[in-house]
């Protein structure tokens, strides 16, 4: 699309050389064809190191907006980028997509519903009901259990295993809001990736990223009823017991353990062998590997431990 | 169905005028073609003032009951009003509907499972492997995405998006209670109604109401895993983050947040504009606009954050 | 599978007497043509007393395997374990299954997915997009709601209703743990048993044994989104309130009302007719029948009611 159809759709002013911009992506992550947005003033360095092709911006911050980087000024940054997203938002179904092509040796179920585009490796197992979307890649050797949906563009590594119900790429939960407290759609126009030998249990949700790929790294295995959020990378090897929550952009190391019903703001770093005890709250990022924690608000486990028997006491007395 | 018909399948003696019943609702709304019930002596005033065509009672409260109601005296209202249920619950699909409607421009997956009686507006999207129950409404320009589940009934606005795996208009969870310990169901006859502009994630669970509907008031946005419980009223433009679970009856006004893994029991009514922090668990009706909660039991946030650092010293002590 | 095939199958060495071996189960459950394993010196006691074919042992536990129990020998239990569970892992679909047998009078909805094996009795209703599983039985007068996955070998009791997006018989959640941090699957070729009269909500997983069956008896109710990990034994009559998380073993008496978001670790028995308020985190044991707990870590609920008001006056001090 070009940058002068995108400034008409939006209903702002643009000058300047105009260019082909193909997706949308955060100020550190845009590339020249790319368009990116300001809708936070902590972010202003991340304005000024931008390669972004255009950028979303306040008149304040047009000033520091790059050369090279075209800017389009609005009032409201957030609901201009919302706007923005569903420009690149793409139907739920790929209708120009080829036939899917199914490899060596996979039983997909006639009675599997798989969209234009899809590709199924070889040795694998689609069952009946699953849905698998369109431009969707499975990898060699895994299994899709019944009633799985997996939307358009997600991508599953080989030897995984998807259990009965869950959902992989359904929409990041993500709003921008009007003065009048309605909440305005942010296009969720990125995907999942699932990587090698993860095991999904049923009943789960993984949000599709708003921009690039909510990410769950090889050898996780999470247990039902887990809900990842949009644009959270998981590392590798980590074990989810169930019930868990994981709010947008987490980034959890490898081998962490987190258990039963805990969950995690949006925005978070996870420091790799962390383990988290059951019903942890977790609201701030972790630096230091190997250590365990619990509670909400999040302490270390042994302190934990002392609040309880503090507590235990206070009750008898 | 003729109350003298009532009667006599629920074994319970009748005399008087015989009259045609349609359904069953609350002593406050039920009409005159209505069976209502008094199981706790609370509502006697409702009772007072019923215009029901007839009422469920106890001996000792049948003096209560006003003229033009009739009685139907059992020694068990609870287990009278469960049976009453059984007689008015319609099955799963309506085999007598006429063939589906579909508005100009919809595109129905053939793979879909969309059933007699329902009727689908314009410009929507139905992907496989959802399933609209008989006479359910679709509004125009919804999406429906795969393996979504819409129990009979249900009425769905125009622009909504449902994601993959929620299911719509489950029976509510209601039983009355043997001697024995034994749980008699309840049916649910009525069914829930979603209004324009709400998107509800991936993997939620709204339950259909046991009379009247379950509701979610237009533009409010409901994250993955939501749990929503018979007769509910969600507010317009709130905001639930993941995993929040809401008891049957509770009442939410326009515009409150409800972040993470909170939790609502039954029967309670939120003013708007309130927000609850992550996983708040509610246990009292909310009178006054605009502010904030947290824990459980639940505090005003300021008071919360007090009691944390309270915690903090107490655990250094 | 013969013994020597088995122990070749894991790199294992082995002498003695050839054996049919059928499957794997406990050392306590084990038979005379099952095998077991001792990962874990707790139940050495167990090993002693075994009826099992034949055990998987470090070298140090060999000489407390009985007469009559062939030992495999192992450096590590877990991992031989978790490699021999592969050797006994059906696959999704029994490709020899007979076609389905279907009861008179039930209604089964052809674009339900039912795989040959199926056994369906009287009466019941099979809606649209769900699945059954090969040789899974389902009983007289049960209602299967659109888009469930009941998985193979599965058996539903009469007079049951499982509700739209619920998975039963997903793989339980359990690993063996290499040195490098890598997770390898303990295949999961148990199954689950609903007993008569069960009813469960939307969006609930309830996962196969490892062995044997996962247990829901009868008359149980679950609300929306509950989580039941493997092997669990559920007792007659009991109540789950919404979101409730059971872990893997634990085994509730009868008439256990169990509120929202409550969640069990694994391996506990908890007394008939305990009740648990909202959100309990039950990590202990509870041998005493009747009585009521709150909290987490959990407390009798009088006790907790009483920490809230110490908590409440610490707040204001």
């Amino acid at each position: 699309m070009r940058l002068s159809q995108i400034a008409e759709a939006l209903g702002l002013g643009f000058s300047g050389t105009d260019k082909e911009i193909g997706a949308m992506n955060t100020l550190e992550d845009a590339t020249a064809s790319e368009l990116s947005f300001l809708s936070d003033k902590r972010y202003l360095s991340s304005l000024e190191t931008t390669k972004a092709g255009a950028v979303l911006v306040t008149e304040t911050a047009r000033q520091t907006v790059p050369d090279g980087t075209a800017a389009l000024v609005c009032e409201d940054v957030s609901l201009a980028m919302a706007a923005a997203t569903a420009l690149f938002a793409p139907p739920p179904v790929d209708a120009d997509a080829p036939a899917p092509k199914i490899g060596e040796g996979s039983v997909v179920d006639p009675r599997a519903n798989v969209e234009n585009g899809a590709v199924i490796g070889a040795r694998c197992t689609v069952m009946a009901g699953a849905y698998i979307g369109s431009n969707a890649v499975i990898g060699d050797d895994t299994v899709i259990f019944p009633n799985v949906t997996i939307y358009r563009d997600c991508r599953i590594g080989p030897r995984c295993r998807i259990h009965g119900g869950t959902t992989i790429g359904s929409d990041g939960f993500g709003y921008a809001h009007t003065a009048q407290g309605e909440h305005v759609k942010i296009w969720q126009n990125g995907n999942v990736v699932i990587e090698d030998d993860v095991e999904i249990g049923s009943n789960c949700s993984i949000d599709r990223a708003v921009f690039a790929s909510t990410l769950v790294r090889r050898g996780t295995k999470l247990d039902n009823h887990t809900h990842i959020g949009h644009n959270c990378d998981i590392g590798e090897h980590c074990i989810f017991v169930a019930q868990v929550g994981v709010g947008g952009s987490t980034k959890l190391g490898r081998n962490c353990v987190v258990s039963g019903q805990t969950a995690f703001t949006d925005h978070l770093e996870i420091a790799p062998f962390t383990t988290f005890t059951a019903r942890s709250g977790v609201t701030k990022s972790i630096r230091e590997s190997g250590k365990v924690w619990s509670g909400y608000p999040l302490m270390e486990h042994r302190l934990w431990i002392k609040l309880q028997a503090k507590l235990a006491k206070l009750v008898k007395s």
